[in-house]
């Protein structure tokens, strides 16, 4: 069978199931607000989002690489491009960019164009601690931590805390090599 | 301008923004989680995924309305039909069916087709008291409310809990009739 070569997050997207925007908005929002009245700590609040966001990301990476037919990036740079413009589209339907890298490689900024998550949110000021968005942080750590990279990813702007845009910073931490039981051609 | 009928659910839920849906069905999971964590009783999972469903629902009716062109209903018959086969389509891409009248018309039964909320769901057996999919019951007891019914909304069957459909039960309580400071065809 000819190789088949990854499809653009347009195309995914157009033919996954999907549901209705508004709907996830408002149901994340609803999860936000009720882990602030269980929680009380906006700090735990923070963690728990970016926890649910991990054990999201681990099983999000298998509809990822089956739908997307992306087969291993040569390098991190390509890695967060990857991120950016296939797996932000394909699930979100919005469309980010990476820069700011740093000297080596290793670190760069995700910037979202769009933020379906927060559409109608208005932090109250006794959360101004928070980072609402935190679940696509941890998403993007634990789908990174199943092909063999460990990540620290931070908010560098939000702009439900007055900056004028979302960005992630992902920096990588450290890369398994992966051992493959079989030859890439079988 | 001349008056605009309503529209299919099939026709909105082409054009509405959309995310993927296992991405929502992975977030509504990790949600539940949370609470079970949290929360510790099965029971008070269960009312709370009501209340964030109700929260979610008294927002939700203002897009549908928007939306579709779906003017007042007639009766209580009219309203389930809308939920079932706009409503479910709008939001979750998945149509319902409408069955189970009680003689005065005030009670139904809403059984769906399908449900992207549990895909990959098995509940264990320390959650068998769970109403895994409660935060639908309080969306469409949430959202008629805003269009002054007042509904009891529970489930009769569920698939998670080893029945052969989810039928969720709908009874009209009360219903405030509508005043309006203007006319019609104003």
């Amino acid at each position: 069978m000819a190789p088949v070569g990854p499809r653009s997050g347009d195309a995914i997207f157009a033919n996954v199931e999907r549901v209705n925007a508004e709907l996830f908005t408002l149901t994340y929002g609803a999860t936000v607000r009720q882990l602030l009245t269980d929680l009380e700590e906006v700090e735990e609040v923070n963690k728990q989002l970016d926890q649910m966001g991990y054990n999201i990301g681990i099983r999000l990476i298998d509809e990822f690489l089956a739908k997307s037919n992306v087969t291993r990036c040569v390098d991190f740079r390509e890695t967060a491009e990857v991120i950016a413009k296939v797996g932000f589209k394909m699930f979100l339907g919005v469309t980010a960019t990476v820069s700011n890298w740093d000297a080596d490689g290793t670190c760069c900024s995700i910037i979202l164009e769009d933020n379906p998550l927060v559409d109608f949110v208005e932090l109250p000021d006794t959360c101004q601690g928070l980072y609402y968005c935190n679940i696509l942080s941890g998403v993007i750590r634990g789908a990174l931590e199943m092909v063999s990279m460990k990540t620290e990813v931070t908010w560098i702007r939000d702009v439900l805390r007055g900056d004028d845009a979302y960005e992630l910073q992902v920096k990588l931490l450290k890369q398994v090599p992966e051992e493959y039981p079989y030859k890439d051609d079988e």
